[in-house]
């Protein structure tokens, strides 16, 4: 079962925002065992709307399009969907009053513009978007196929793949399974990997499909299966990862792509542990992380981002003649900063960052990319010296991975 | 002049990347007035490839490609290449030398697998990339335009695409300008917008195309012309903009990627004011937008992520009798917690967020999205009661920009 992902708007032809919607949209479909044939990125015209979906019909059974669905005279994907299926646009009371009361809840006037929300092709069964203004449509094609149209805001369109699409699709098509499994290996080039591995790629079954990802220091090995057995491919794809250990264990890091502050939610879920925070140069980005996760609540007890002097000593108990002494990006610091986290709020865990995330700061000793990184844990505190990078983004969201993998190796050894 | 992108590998059809490569290329083309007809992202199949390449090559003059160069056995953009050029592939000592020069650089032994990368087809012209083993390939079609073949390491990309490509294609066809525009707007909600400059929007010339993109809280106004004189095509739309002043004058906020913390930023900044931030449901995002920000330090005091009711006692000094009362979530904690972090950091202003980011933990009085946002001043402290949607992200997103936008309304009284 293949499908064809279609993203509309100009604001992705020029560059002005990254298409994520296709790629979540791409996971939640593989996830139930239909393969994406192609993405197809189009801008706010008819006729290349026209000419996308059409061909898409063609090729594939399932086509899912977002984007297009504003209230404004840009937004066309409605009508021209209309025309495609030769139908009428009719006024929906459900859909009108649900955005009428969605927008009322906001303190905001129901206009005509929103009314033209709610007139709907009369042929499609309409998504109720429960989250926003514009509704999903979901068309049948004259090939036994289906054309769903979905709004382009992100949470919006999550919801409807999640609450209407997906559960339509399996309901509908009979669908096998596609497995995909990713191994994480560090410390090793994708070229001497390739060869230190070559004998078990060769000898991999023919419907086990492997993929190279490299990333700075890391390369994702990832086996693919289309069209299977779910579980026993699943198996197999375990039994064919456990021969790697044997041949490059040492440089394997895990499975997946769960992030290393998802296994620290973890651990300090299910064991009961509570985490503080104490951010100099990684300005909240780490609270963030962790406060992003559902039930984070449990465990996550403060975050501290201090990044004044006097705020690391005041709200942190950090002496200020150790700052005068060390400076603020000390290993000193670090270290009284994680312990003042984890004393003033009561945590278990706590850990600091405190560096130069620049442009300016930075000296000839202490050069803009330098980071403390301290974890204070009920066995003692460690304290570790990085260079983040260059540039001050790429410094804070390095800083921010370097102290949480210290955390979750102080968790691990438990 | 029209422009294909084309991104190869399985990886971004199963959803396992975000595809940032198209973007960042469809920003350098029409920054040299190449306009993107559409983007495709398609699997490492050579048939795919085929059938792909051969197409954007009918219908637009320039085609780029990203992904599929690298040492291992699923990369085979380079072979198909060769064959769709009819050309044979053959080893080029310069970039040979180049690989070997890297690897050495990195410790790493030049294979055989290497070797294989400087095996290019006679056809093309060799684009040196000097960040990575991967060379660029620039290739001659039939109708007079190009195609370009680039790895889809994102980095390496980007230098290719700086340092030959673009050079190169604006030696090689005559350009006109692109010129995109954008004026962003707060605090009105996209309908209410598009009927208040309805005539503006009605008056505009034909050749200025206007496209409404909304976010949280904000709706963003894009003017775009195609094939135009660039600077007479910039001050056309500054006057146009320039009109959008006297209809929504209270509403905006900048131009291009100007943003209400950016406001602040600066606001604080001129007048040497301090900021401290209190988060409860906001879990540290306030803080890291500030604080992406070069030159934050100079302002930023202190955040504090209070997720507990201790964390908002010890450390915001809230009375617990407060709590206790009132429920975390209410107006007094929230002025509480603003107060408490503007004493406890010694700032001049301090932002407080205290809500349910769900999806538990509502009731029928204070369901899931409610937040409480408070701003404490040197003129007092004023809280606001906000409804932030429904969704645990949404609800981060919206609060955080909320209670930004109060204290950019403050900040304006003084």
């Amino acid at each position: 079962m293949r499908a064809t992902i279609i993203t509309i708007g100009d604001e992705i032809l020029i560059g002005q925002i990254v298409d994520t919607n296709s790629t979540s949209i791409a996971r939640k479909l593989n996830a139930i065992g239909i393969t994406i044939g192609s993405k197809l990125s189009i801008g706010d015209t008819a006729e290349a709307i026209t000419e996308a979906v059409t061909s898409a019909m063609e090729q594939n059974t399932i086509t899912i399009i977002t984007g297009g669905l504003g209230p404004t005279k840009d937004d066309i994907t409605k009508h021209t969907l209309a025309r495609i299926f030769h139908s009428e646009l009719r006024y929906n009371d459900t859909e009108g009053e649900h955005v009428r009361a969605l927008l009322a809840r906001r303190g905001i006037a129901f206009t005509e513009l929103n009314r033209g929300q709610a007139m709907l092709p009369e042929c499609c069964t309409v998504l109720h978007n429960a989250h926003g203004t514009a509704p999903g449509m979901w068309f049948e094609t004259p090939q036994g196929g289906v054309v769903v149209s979905l709004p382009g805001v992100p949470f919006e369109m999550e919801h409807l793949m999640d609450d209407e699409v997906i559960p339509r699709l399996k309901a509908r098509y009979e669908l096998k399974s596609i497995v995909h499994s990713t191994l994480i290996t560090r410390g090793i080039a994708e070229s001497i990997l390739a060869e230190r591995i070559a004998a078990w790629e060769e000898a991999l079954p023919h419907h086990l499909h492997l993929a190279y990802l490299p990333a700075p220091n890391i390369v994702r090995l990832r086996l693919s299966a289309y069209d299977v057995e779910g579980e026993v491919t699943k198996r197999e794809i375990e039994a064919q990862f456990e021969r790697l250990h044997a041949i490059i264990g040492d440089n394997i890091v895990g499975m997946e792509d769960a992030s290393v502050e998802r296994l620290c939610h973890d651990i300090l879920t299910t064991n009961n542990l509570t985490l503080a925070v104490a951010e100099s140069c990684t300005g909240g980005t780490i609270a963030s992380k962790f406060t992003a996760m559902a039930g984070a609540s449990h465990y996550f007890m403060a975050g501290m981002v201090t990044y004044s002097n006097e705020a690391k000593c005041d709200i942190l108990g950090v002496d200020a003649d150790l700052i005068a002494a060390h400076g603020a990006v000390s290993q000193e610091v670090a270290i009284a900063m994680a312990e003042g986290a984890r004393r003033v709020a009561h945590a278990d865990y706590a850990i600091s960052t405190t560096g130069i995330a620049g442009p300016t700061g930075g000296s000839e000793a202490k050069p803009v990319g330098t980071v403390w990184m301290a974890v204070a844990t009920p066995q003692g505190t460690r304290a570790v010296l990085r260079n983040a990078g260059t540039d001050r983004g790429q410094i804070i969201s390095r800083a921010s991975a370097y102290a949480i993998e210290m955390l979750y190796d102080e968790l691990k050894k438990r």
